[in-house]
């Protein structure tokens, strides 16, 4: 960490800093430049926090120099990490697709669904039991059903499913079902209760990127999940809030290479969200690809127009099979499989 | 609400938005104009959303025209609702300003804060026991222990409290311990499952906005409070996050005269958070007033330098005193008192 | 146009705005719905304004039904436009990259950089001689002179030259330079007397999307050009602000499939200034491509470290050649040619 | 400036960067820490810029510790500066409301808008011949006829007038009308040759923040201003853009005291363009004043439902006059006066 002192600061309140940082533990250098004198705190970041400088007379501000995420860091851990889901391994040289409908519905949905996104060449299945709802007049998903209609059509097909858990109470009612993945959507990114039980589980979990959360705080949300001793994280982004309007999110590839080099785990977008409307869905998910993803979630649904929700954004089954062909090409050019 | 149809549309596209509009037990307005013909669905709106009918061939966009929240609405309830809290008026003609530290750390720290609270002339008192943080490695808070020095402490000087519950699981023990008013926090706000919750207790509810939630999304998170049941909501501002980094949030005074439209719940302002600098906060708290917030948030710490968290945010008790002191003369200036 | 009233609306409201529709020459259509009266104006919305309504008493607000672009709009020209830059197309089935240096530095630097531009299969160059600095105090570009550095060394590898346009007062030095490509900056995008004055030439104009402009202004700022008669439009999107700063800022890809929807016109990315780092650029371009942009333009400098002007994003003379062979195994997945 | 060397880094990446600091005539201090060895370069930081070490080999980052603006800071000018307009101080303890009509349509309006401007109190008004429009197609301003118009209407008041410069060639023209204070618009404000022209008169510049400018790169846009001789800036916050859509744009009152800290120019606000609507501006014109801004551009039409531009942001007369009497109560409570 280093504290920049302000230009009037005295001998006294350098002592003090000096004495504030000797006290917990750690060493000082003392760099006196032309219009500011810098104290750098040497030891281990993680005990240090600037709030505890700030207030201090004579200080202009301070920084930690490493970042603050540790198991999830690359620097911890310097191979890709690929991610075990039950056989399936994301992360690595293999791209996965993860298709499905944004919810169940009914076991006639679920069963034409995982038919389709088998036969289409993907290895994992997604599908909402619980929905996040911005309304409360709206439909709140099929709950607990939900997860057994899942889990049956599913098992025909032997794919793992994913979906998400938005109740901590909730957890073992996944755990009995055996969900293969358990998402955390973007409303409880910082849901730190949350975080702290799915990392009680080894369960492998989808963490996505909240609306408005930094590379940083995306990366701390995941150390909570694996300081709890669960390693098995997949990051998810699905597009940021910005000021523009003419469309739901913005997606943000640039995430990709950043958490490339910033972490070893996985990194899946999902491009269906990121967008809001099925159109944009394809041209998206190739850039999601292109950019180094290691996978999708793409929103498939037997019949769109029908859906109970999210209708808009939801591919047919024939899009959404000439969309894997693409991406199956674009996987080749930069050395991948899909 | 309205659907908008493209260009092109032919008249068979624009029957079939018709049928399924009356299908769903709506009367149906049809403009023809020059550029685009325009479909009306006359009815309760609620039972319509938007992407029924963006996916329908010849269908640009659709949109509602009335808001989707209810219960917390202007349009619902003309006067301003006053909550009130073992007797004190939240909302009204006198402002409230609830002043406290960050954290609860001690028995000492707790009632030497509730003190100066006191004699600074609050009549409510602020105080964390379960503290969200960034990270996983930093202090989370005194937990159960802390409420219960919380409520010695205020009761001392018969000042309600405000606490922030994270966790569904610990709402009993929040009832237990008799807290005043449950804090809703930023990165809780649309917790679906924990504003479910607390929507079935009588306790009254300050629900902070989301660091990047809309006014609409905010509106519609409390009315999941209200819906099941509980209406004493205040709605809390504590800084967006936008694109500026000189400080850590912009606060938002425009929500002020919007929300006082769009809902008859009161609207206060945490300065302390939004700037996140002790030094920011007397002039954020005076142009909250002067906006026409019903109160506030301000962290004081008896010893800001020592502070467990947020050391640089909190005011000393002589610069809150002050504070109070302008404070009053504006609110005299604007009609109202404190 | 539709304005809709408040749900305590009173005939005589109503009647005061019919009235005005009526005398601004447009037609009339009356909805009256369950919560809210809705007036359609039916002509040509681009004469009315909805703060010509808006402070009207009893209405609640109003809307533009249709957009406000006309010449730049897919809806006013169905196929793709191509701009013909010297012979070399930009838009349609060939993606072209324009590389070359952030500015122009010396002879030396222009002869190698576009001796290795074309070599790696580029058939347009890029360089700035006056150069919009956040900083008065830093390097500012050669001006004049490095506009004739740049065509000479340009004109032996017969590569048109695409640079930027600050001043308006400098157009006519533009043109006798025989510039082909005329760009207007991020900060310049609604510098709207530039506009106006590279409407009135007929040469190809790069117009780079503001920083925080949205789709609708962007097209707005196009249609000011267009409106001069100049339709010789190429967007380039360039990375937008947001609230991250792990990264400068975030390239938008999802522009691309939005814009191929509402303007005939070229659009084509720059991952060199939207990421900032010259590691993220092959990613970003990628995913670029992938997305169906019609083209790049990267930042490729002899040796990047000794770069007068952002060092740190500049592509070597090695990593453009090899981008480039990925970029046209992409450009093959989606049936297009580089 | 300092540069922090990766993990992995080697002596001789070390020494690299030790000799391209003393190459740049800056001495060296290199603190050894236990995660990164950060190495200082002392001396003049202007000359030194993170790009030129951010591509070198081992460097993980590296920053300025000082701001590069010099002439506008704090720092270097302790006391605040007052400008003056004609005798009227701008900046200091008394407070300027400067208010007019968003554009100047005919005399017989500008007349009796100067009229109710100067009995309402205000000692300087604003008014717009040259406006910058989103659209091609609508109202540009009346242009020079415009600017004749109001010094011939303001100058029956005695009102020094404030109005918009957008095209560097009108700036003659400008000066010709003897225009008092040049107000440099949103979109220009990193309009670099405008800011360099204005910076070559000796005229008080009103300079708006861009709507997503951080506080560094306002500071800096007028260190433009003032690097060409002219120190008579004054800021204008007008609201920034975020992802918030129920209001036009944010009024960014953190501003206030971050600028006032950070320079010793005065600071102004305008409400009418922030919020975007009339019934917003009193809450927001409040809020600027007792955030502890020097002064308001406020919107007031003799009649707002016939202006010609933003009808739906102007006050009345009425409107304002009562707004000037609760501004002053504001005024005194904190010590000064309007």
């Amino acid at each position: 960490m280093i504290i920049v002192m302000n230009k009037e600061v005295t001998e006294e309140q350098i002592g003090n800093v000096v004495k504030k940082i000797q006290d917990l533990g750690h060493e000082v250098n003392i760099s006196r430049g032309t219009n500011r004198t810098i104290i750098g705190a040497i030891g281990d970041e993680s005990k240090l926090d600037p709030e505890m400088f700030d207030s201090l007379p004579g200080v202009e501000y301070s920084m930690h120099i490493v970042k603050q995420y540790k198991i999830v860091s690359r620097e911890s851990h310097k191979q890709d990490s690929i991610i075990d889901v039950r056989g399936i391994p994301v992360g690595g040289n293999q791209i996965q697709v993860i298709g499905g409908p944004c919810s169940v519905e009914t076991p006639e949905q679920m069963n034409l669904a995982a038919q389709q996104v088998s036969s289409a060449g993907c290895r994992l299945m997604r599908g909402g039991a619980f929905k996040p709802r911005t309304s409360p007049y709206t439909f709140q998903g099929k709950g607990r059903d939900g997860l057994g209609i899942f889990r049956k059509a599913a098992d025909k097909y032997n794919l793992p499913i994913v979906t998400e858990l938005m109740d901590v109470r909730m957890l073992d009612t996944f755990l009995e079902h055996d969900v293969d993945v358990i998402q955390i959507g973007t409303r409880n990114m910082q849901n730190f209760d949350l975080l702290k039980e799915v990392g009680r589980t080894n369960k492998p979990v989808i963490l996505k990127r909240g609306l408005s959360a930094t590379i940083s705080e995306w990366l701390m949300a995941a150390e909570y999940i694996a300081a709890g001793g669960n390693h098995n994280i997949i990051f998810c982004e699905r597009g940021i809030r910005t000021f523009e309007t003419a469309y739901r999110n913005v997606m943000d590839v640039t995430c990709v290479p950043v958490l490339k080099r910033e972490t070893h785990l996985p990194v899946i977008i999902d491009p269906s969200h990121a967008g809001g409307k099925s159109w944009m869905v394809p041209s998206l998910a190739r850039a999601a690809i292109a950019a180094g993803a290691d996978g999708l979630l793409v929103e498939m649904h037997p019949n769109p127009c029908e859906a109970w929700c999210d209708a808009d954004q939801a591919l047919s089954p024939q899009e959404f099979t000439d969309l894997m062909c693409s991406l199956k090409g674009i996987a080749q050019v930069i050395g991948r499989s899909l």
